[in-house]
Order: structure tokens, then C-alpha cells, then sequence
């Protein structure tokens, strides 16, 4: 077998059979294959794709590398949900501890961030002493007292993932459709999940930038996992604005825990109930969608959610006290406000502009071995279709480095639009695919 | 400026920019952007095409990474022909002495076989003595003394050129006709060529097999020359059988003197007597495409070409009793007939298959590094269109080696198809684009 004829067969439109997959995916992890053949076939994928068969086994062959985590002896129904990430979305630190009040077991896999903000990997590692980096029986351990865990998403779980993933951020083909699937859904089933809710991102500040996108990607993420005997849910949810008002990641530890408080932004808070419910609603067949958002809508407020959070930091040897004083968290020294240039209608807020701002800030990763920052930030004072006024405040900077404030302030005041009118409502929940 | 953001502007069918283009190549040629960038934009690139307003930025860039040839104390008009490369394609010998024959100074570079069959360079190379690893000063001398030169396309000429096809072969973008465009006209240019007459091959022995993509490359050809100022003339011709009678280095040695001695296969002849005729009309504009033709079968016909050929092999340092007695060229030590299995007509003979059978038996490199025999090869008996008989001969192959001989003629039964009826007659060329 030569890779080359697999690289021709995949860009002429053909289709490869399981062992040529395999030979493909084994060869290039153990090194056999170089690296600028297998960007050759990438590319050739970003152009022709690969089937539902293709990809159940080139999941599969991911899967084969690593041992995947055996969570039969936890008891419960697992199943957590996945985001394909945006900015401000901290929904994995509120609907995590929401499915486990609700009585689901939640294995979280976190990932450092790639582009943009922090990964919510980041995000729990802002909390000083969480520890994600866990071995198995921990893992377990931590599962089977609090009913939920977070562990890296690192070298073990999935090596051939993150070779690919690596060589894909280099070479233009990271947001190949099925590429995506693939990496996402060998994620999860490495960690042993029975379910998995994917909430597929759509809009500027999206991996997926675009709906027809977006929709094919939830489409293939419910094909793949059918034929792989997997339950999965998809939601293909708004993220042309950011999600909630704090970007940055203890800053958005801070918004999630007033969340939890019953003190939310509203579209966080609608759109993590939504996710929590359909996660009840995977893990219990029986149960209707109604109920399961009737109880997670109860664990919110009375306190549940927050219950478990703490139980969640606690166990995973971060200092719970962070949720009663929020000093505690990283802070930034600096701060500085945007004011609106003129009365008006916010009338977008690009997820996109805010992401690049906070990254320049250094609440994110430029290249892939930066340090982040886990106290700056921004948090918005005002969303999509609020009226406001000239000199109003719109965001609030948090910083503590000049470095390259001057830019992220001019991307932030370019990522604000002021209109005469008010704008139409987008929906924060397109579709949802089962 | 970041190699990533240029790939994905290809990748989504965006244009480069002239110092866009120059940040690619001058990177990758000074080895400071990594194969597998190059690779994924290559593969883009076969997807979404270059402009000719790109090819001519790409083509320039590749000729200021190496000394051009200044040939302009060389008199008289330099124009040479240039083949995309097909299965017993040896006119480069029999028309390069033709036009110098008449009056034409005929810079040639030839090239090393990469698949198949030998390179021009190698049919040369299997005359004893014949040196085209010429310097400059021994080049243009040779062009001043004969009026024709073969020097072989090595590191200094195109080293850019060299590396991308390197890339190109082992990842499936050697034929993105773009890409082909750029390599053909630098390698020609780089010889301080007036005008180039191609000869764009199509059909199963060709680089580019299919009719649309072959007039494709024709017409890049001819676009991207004119915006650099240069003059050509681009032939599509078939290569759905091999090109005259004999495949195998010393072999085809052997039948193109044969031509110029007038005894040369029809399809070969007339070929070789069109290029030839457009070279001379190229490099004389005032005369007429008739009385080039006219010209070049006088020459063909009184042994003016072949005199050329002699004094060229004598300048390069080769023997030039070959001419006279063909045992002194490398002969095979073995023989095997390959008869009819049945009464018929030839309906087709794979030039594809020809190919690869002589490349089995050593005539051709099955890897970069791989000797070849300039001995080995085959002799067709019949073309397509005769009538044969049952246990007549088809051909003859010449070998030295066991080690691959089944398999050889296994690949040369199948090249060869009988059929009933006598095939529809396929023009040898199809069109011409000037």
C-alpha cells in the first residue's frame, strides 16, 4: 500500500476501505508516514470529504490507539455534551454540575484552548489547586463520589487526535467537516461516554463559521454516532455574539457561579438549561423533555447546581472558597472602559473581533505554547438589541499588561456596531438534530 | 505574513499576491516553511487553481531563485519544442536537429524519466560518452558551434522547480495542471528560450490523460507565455498508444536515427516533421507554415538532420559511430516474442501499460534513486489500426534481467487488445493552440 495512491484516490473523489484508513492513521502516528503526505490527504479531505463509513472507521482506527477509558463499574447513565467552543462559552461549568444534581453521571473531557479564549480546561484551571490532570482510577474515583470529573483531554487520551489536530492548525484543513467529526467524537468515546449532547456552534465567532456548515457537521457528528450504536443529540446554537458577558477565564468562573446563583445573563443561562435537559433526557429514555427541563430549571435555582460545583472543585483539589469570594480568583491590576461612540442599538457584537481582542489580551493562546493569563478579560455591559446611550458604557477591559492594549481596545470598539435601528432577534437555538 | 493564512485563502478560492507568492516559494526553497505547509498548499492549489496572473508571479519567482541563461551573445533565434512527456516519445532528437538543421538555434534541456519510461536526458545518456552536464561557457559554445545543445535540467537550473516536484510527486498533486504550467514554462525559460512550441500529450500514456484537462494545460501554456512575452505554440497530441515503434532508451536512440535516415514509423515522422516546422516558423515569423514544412521534410530527407545529429553527439563528447553501427549502443542480452492470442485488428495498445511493462524490465525508474538499463525495452510489430493474425508477432521485448519479466509481459498482453472489427482512426494531433 502506498500513500500516495490513497492521497490520489481520496482528491479524485474515491473512497478508502477500512485497512487503508488504518494504514493511513497507525502509519502517520507511529511516524512511518511523514507529515506532509498526510497534510497532502487532509487537504484532499477538506476538498471531497469522507463518507459516514470512512468515518466510523477512521474514528474507530483513532480509538484503537489509546485505551479507551471502561467506565462499566461507574454506575448510572453516561453521557455529557460537547461544544465545538466559542467565545464566552462557559455552559460546560454550569450544565456539568446541573446533569450530575439531576442524577447523571458526567465523565468532562477539557480541552486547553486553541485559537481565541481559554479552553474550558483553562477556564477550571483558573480556580487555584484544580487539578484536571488525573489518572484513571481517580477519574473513577471522582465519578463515582460526586457523579461528575474533568480530565485533560491530553497525550494518552487520544494521540493520534492530537498529531492530526496539530498538523491540521498548520496547514488550513482544521475546519474540514468531517476532520471535526472525527476528532469530537473519538474526544468522547475515549472517556466512555453511553450519550454525548453536541452543541454545534454557529456565526462569526465559531470554529464553523457558517449555518449550511454548522448543519452539516451536527449531521455528520448524528450519522456517525448512530452507526457507532451512540445516542447523541445536536444543537446547532448561535455564537455570533459571544455567550453571557464575561470573556476570559476566571472571569468566567466568576459569571458561571452567579449563574448557578440564579443570577445569570439570560441567553447563558436559557442555553445551558436547554443542554442540561437533553442531557436528563439522553441518560433517562423514559423521561420526556418537558420534565427534564422542568427539574434542571429546579436544581438551578435551589442551589443544587452550585452544590455540586463546589463538591466538583473540592474533589478535584481546587479551593472551593472561590465561589463565596471571588478574590480568591486570579484578578487583573488594569481596567479600562468602552464607551459607546453614539446613542443607538447594539446591533452586533462580533464573537470573532471579542476573541482576537481577549486573545491579544492574553486570556488565550497565539501560538500553541503561549501561557495564558487567567485574569484578563472583558466583560460586556451590553448584547445584541440593547439601546444605549452615547458614552454609555458598552464593555469593561480587564488587563494587566500594555503590551498590546491599544489593539485589543480598537478591536473591541470594532467589534461593537451601533445602529439608528433596533435589530432583528437571532435565535440562540437554530435547530436541534437527534 | 503566516503560510496558514495563505493556504486558507487558496483553500477558499482566493487569489495570492505577487510578494504572497514570493513569501511561499523563496520560504520553502530556502527551507523556512515546512514541507507539510507546502504539501497542503499544493493541494489546494490542485482544487482551486492559479490565476494566470498568479502562474506569471509563480513562474518569475521560481526563475530569480537561480541564474537564467543569458544566451543573448548566442546568434540567431533560440526556440526549442517541449513534450509533456509520453511512452516512445523520442522526437526531441529527431526535431531538435531538424530546426537547427534549419537555421534555428535550439537550446534543449532535457530531464531525467520520472515515471515510466526514460527521460529525453536518459535516451541521450545511453550514447557512450554523451555528456549534457554542461556549464554555461561549454553550453553556449556548443550552441555558437552546432546550433543545438542538450544540457540536462539539474539543481542549478530550477532548484525550486525541483523541490516543489519532489513534493508534488510523493502527494498526489503532480497533476494540477496550474502547477505543471508554472514547472514547464521556468524549466524552459531558465535556458534564455525566444519562443517554445509544446507538445501537450493526452490520452493513457500521458501526465494528463483526459482531453479537457489537456487542453486545459494548452491553454495555460499559451496564456501565461504571452503575458511573459513569449511566443508558443502548444500541440495537443495523442498518446493513447506509444509514440512510434520502439520503448527503451538506446532502443529509441536506435529508431530516431532510423527517421532521420527516412526510414522512421509514420506516426513518429509526421510528428516529429509538425514540430519541427513550428519551430522554424516561430523563429522566422516571415515564413510561412507551409514552406517550413516543406523545409524540414527536404531536410529530414537529405540527411541534413542526421548530420546534425552526428555533430551533435560528437560536441558532447559521445561517439558518433553509433550512428553507423547500432551494436555499439547498449544492446539486452534476451529477447521474448509477444504473438497474437487471436485473428484481428489492433484495437488499442495502453501506452499506460507499455509503459509500465519497459519500466518493470529497467528502462524507466520505479523509485527517484532507481539505475536504469538503457538496453532493456520493447519493439512493437503492430500499431493500432493493423490486421493481425493468430500466433503473429505484436512485439518483442528486450531484457536482461528474469527478475520482473512475468509480470512485464503479462502488463504488455494486456496492453495490446484485439478486436473483430478495425478501430475508428484517432488523429495523432488534435489541435493546435498558438
Amino acid at each position: 500500500m502506498r500513500i500516495v495512491d490513497l492521497i490520489q484516490r481520496k482528491r479524485d473523489g474515491g473512497e478508502l476501505g477500512k485497512e487503508e484508513i488504518e494504514f493511513f492513521i497507525q502509519g502517520y502516528h507511529k511516524g512511518e508516514i511523514p507529515d506532509y503526505q498526510a497534510s497532502a490527504l487532509l487537504m484532499a479531505i477538506y476538498f471531497t470529504g469522507l463518507t459516514d463509513v470512512e468515518l466510523v472507521d477512521w474514528t474507530q482506527t483513532i480509538l484503537s490507539l489509546a485505551p479507551v477509558f471502561d467506565l462499566s463499574d461507574v454506575p448510572g447513565p453516561k453521557v455529557d455534551k460537547h461544544s465545538t467552543g466559542g467565545v464566552g462559552d462557559k455552559t460546560s461549568m454550569i450544565v456539568g454540575p446541573l446533569a450530575a444534581a439531576a442524577g447523571v453521571t458526567v465523565p468532562m473531557v477539557a480541552s486547553r484552548g486553541m485559537a481565541y479564549t481559554g479552553g474550558t480546561l483553562d477556564k477550571f484551571q483558573s480556580i487555584p489547586g484544580f487539578n484536571a490532570h488525573l489518572r484513571s482510577p481517580e477519574y473513577k474515583a471522582a465519578l463515582r463520589s460526586a457523579g461528575l470529573a474533568v480530565i485533560a483531554e491530553d497525550e494518552e487520551l487520544t494521540p493520534a487526535v492530537k498529531k492530526i489536530r496539530a498538523l491540521r492548525e498548520a496547514t488550513g484543513t482544521a475546519e474540514s467537516v468531517p476532520l471535526i467529526t472525527a476528532a469530537l467524537l473519538s474526544g468522547k468515546l475515549a472517556v466512555g461516554l453511553d450519550s454525548i449532547v453536541f452543541d454545534v456552534k454557529t456565526g462569526s465567532g465559531a470554529l464553523i463559521k457558517k449555518m449550511t456548515d454548522s448543519r452539516r457537521l451536527a449531521q455528520s457528528l448524528a450519522n456517525v454516532a448512530k452507526r457507532m450504536d451512540k445516542k447523541t443529540v445536536c444543537l446547532i446554537s448561535d455564537m455570533d455574539q459571544p455567550l453571557g458577558n464575561a470573556i476570559g477565564n476566571a472571569l468566567e468562573v466568576m459569571e458561571a457561579v452567579e449563574a448557578m446563583r440564579g443570577n445569570g445573563p439570560p441567553d447563558l443561562v436559557e442555553l445551558s438549561l436547554e443542554l442540561a435537559a437533553r442531557i436528563v433526557r439522553l441518560a433517562f429514555p423514559d423521561r420526556d423533555l418537558e420534565s427534564a427541563k422542568e427539574q434542571v430549571f429546579k436544581l438551578l435555582g435551589d442551589g443544587s447546581a452550585l452544590k455540586k460545583f463546589r463538591q466538583l472543585i473540592e474533589i478535584q483539589g481546587g479551593n472551593p472558597q472561590v465561589i463565596d469570594s471571588f478574590e480568591l480568583l486570579p484578578t487583573s491590576s488594569e481596567e479600562f472602559v468602552v464607551s459607546s461612540p453614539r446613542a443607538g442599538f447594539v446591533s452586533r457584537i462580533s464573537a470573532d473581533d471579542i476573541g482576537q481582542a481577549v486573545a491579544l489580551l492574553g486570556a488565550g493562546r497565539i501560538t500553541p505554547e503561549a501561557q495564558i493569563d487567567p485574569a484578563v478579560g472583558i466583560v460586556l455591559e451590553h448584547k445584541v438589541g440593547d439601546r444605549v446611550q452615547a458614552g454609555e458604557r458598552l464593555c469593561t477591559i480587564y488587563y494587566n499588561s500594555n503590551a498590546h492594549l491599544e489593539e485589543a481596545c480598537q478591536t473591541v470598539e470594532d467589534a461593537f456596531h451601533i445602529s439608528a435601528n433596533a435589530p432583528e432577534t437571532r435565535p440562540l437555538v437554530y435547530e436541534v438534530l437527534q
